[in-house]
């Protein structure tokens, strides 16, 4: 299976479930000495991984929590970021200005962060007052994150079986998911791998990774045209400009906001032949209990972009990590 | 000039002004009362409006707001609604299901309403805790609420100043704006009426409207495509898509987040050949002090797309009140 190194991507997904001490370890401490509200802190990528956290939490969650984009925070501020502000953020370098210079101003303003950085050695990460560095599943450490928080604040009673369900199960199934979905991502690939614009669609946890995926995948390492858009605002606006060969695709997942995308999809084919639904039900996650399904679609379509991603990289001999200007010119 | 009633569009921002009696009547006794927290509820168009008032008082303002999305309510619901909060909607037909839905759902969990409803012998109207009707101006009607809480909480002393040149001068300041910006609206529409696709970059109060703009005037008016972008966003994947001849267009305003703005504009040149640029400053505002004029700046912008999409309208032939399935199927 191209790019799939099965054995290399259980102990990615393994060792970062095996943060968790650290992580608990942390948010307990933050717990104990009170805080007064959590801001998801990010920008591109990392502020969608912040938004599917912060939808996660709201299912729940009665603690004070919000999301902050990087460079707005740099420009407007927020004046509930200060003392009693836990920040959390996640970033791969460390070196993205904005994560920087927002992190210094949140400091100055009193707050305290937890990072996620990979490269230790960074400025960035020297500045954390709490640091993990792990590589990659950015999700799976904020939502460990956020349910830490909840569990502590009694929003989370299953969190104990819940965990101890991935710890056993999940880097095998995310897996296994891969291997499902290649001959789909295949498929789909040879028949969109040259699109002139593609629209993604998705809602709860989905719409996070539904944004990143059209900007962080398709636009910035594709170099192919895109537009997302939650399920929700779908019908108010963007459904006009849908026709018979319009590229649209749905990620529906099994969180609250299923039904939003589950009305998308009974909506396309009356208007659209060129639709495409990416269900997270649509793959087994064996020895996960079905409700606790919802908190993990979004890692479940991700497994199976992975695979389109393969395929369109290969097809269109365009390596994806090559970037056009992202950190090539001075901007 | 085409589709401009200069008399009757002045009439109209006045009338708007002039509800801030009645506004300020509410918003004292809601104020007097206390309140936990406001809700901006919007969907599609009004939740833009709803994202505008947000950026509008995270500028100044401690106090608590925050924007729900009203599918997203109705699905994942927000436990920070209930008793303490109060709801800020704005409905011009006052049937959007959602809307109203989540309205029903928002008063059982206790919170109150304060509507603009434009059609007062809705049932959604009828609900209004606090009503008030009259057409068009959503902008204004919901910064002078937000301003009004402001000021009651001391974080907006300039209140006074402020209205009264806004009351003596916007009306008729932005009628000139139209007619100022009617040669440069005729010209954008002749090139780009018949583009495949149209970037809409924009910030701070500009990023609300940038996103309305590009999904409730292209595409469900025009049918034309389009993707917006938040200008801090567009850094992290969307530039890398933009080459000689790709379409963007820039919305700069004058508010706290105009650098991220003007950061596009000065990247654009290098690497495109077909983008423009609309800037709130181009245009004057006489009668309206400097330092007044980030909060204006997408009322300006606002009446520069007008003339747009009156000549889009023409050339296209494409009579912007038709739909082809909004309101026209069941879904």
């Amino acid at each position: 299976m191209l790019k799939f190194d099965e054995e290399k991507q259980i102990a990615s997904v393994q060792g970062a479930l095996a943060l968790r001490g650290r992580i608990e370890a942390i948010v307990d401490d933050i717990c104990r000495a009170g805080f007064k509200n959590i801001c998801w802190l990010g920008i591109g990528g990392t502020y969608a991984s912040c938004l599917q956290a912060e939808v996660h939490m709201k299912e729940r969650s009665t603690l004070e929590f919000f999301v902050e984009n990087a460079a707005e925070y740099l420009t407007t501020g927020n004046r509930r970021v200060g003392e009693g502000t836990v920040v959390v953020i996640s970033s791969v370098t460390g070196s993205t200005i904005e994560m920087v210079d927002a992190v210094k101003k949140a400091q100055a303003d009193g707050a305290r962060v937890l990072g996620f950085i990979d490269v230790e050695t960074t400025e960035l990460a020297k500045r954390m007052d709490w640091e993990i560095a792990y590589p990659a599943n950015e999700q799976l450490k904020f939502f460990m994150v956020a349910d830490r928080l909840m569990f502590r604040h009694g929003e989370f009673p299953e969190y104990e079986e819940y965990y101890a369900q991935l710890d056993a199960h999940l880097a095998v199934d995310l897996a296994e998911v891969e291997k499902a979905a290649d001959a789909f991502g295949l498929a789909f690939a040879q028949k969109h791998h040259d699109d002139k614009l593609h629209y993604f669609v998705g809602a709860g946890n989905q719409y996070g990774s539904t944004y990143s995926y059209a900007m962080c995948y398709w636009e910035e390492q594709h170099w192919i045209r895109t537009k997302s858009i939650h399920s929700s605002e779908f019908f108010h606006g963007m459904l006009e400009i849908v026709d018979r060969d319009t590229p649209v695709t749905v990620f529906v997942g099994e969180d609250s906001q299923r039904p939003l995308s589950e009305r998308v999809v009974r909506f396309l084919p009356r208007v659209c032949a060129n639709y495409t639904v990416i269900d997270s039900r649509d793959y087994a996650l064996p020895g996960i209990d079905e409700r606790f399904r919802g908190n993990l679609s979004h890692l479940v379509t991700h497994a199976v972009t992975q695979r389109i991603d393969a395929h369109i990289e290969a097809i269109n001999c365009h390596p994806m990590e090559i970037r056009r200007y992202y950190r090539r010119l001075d901007y």
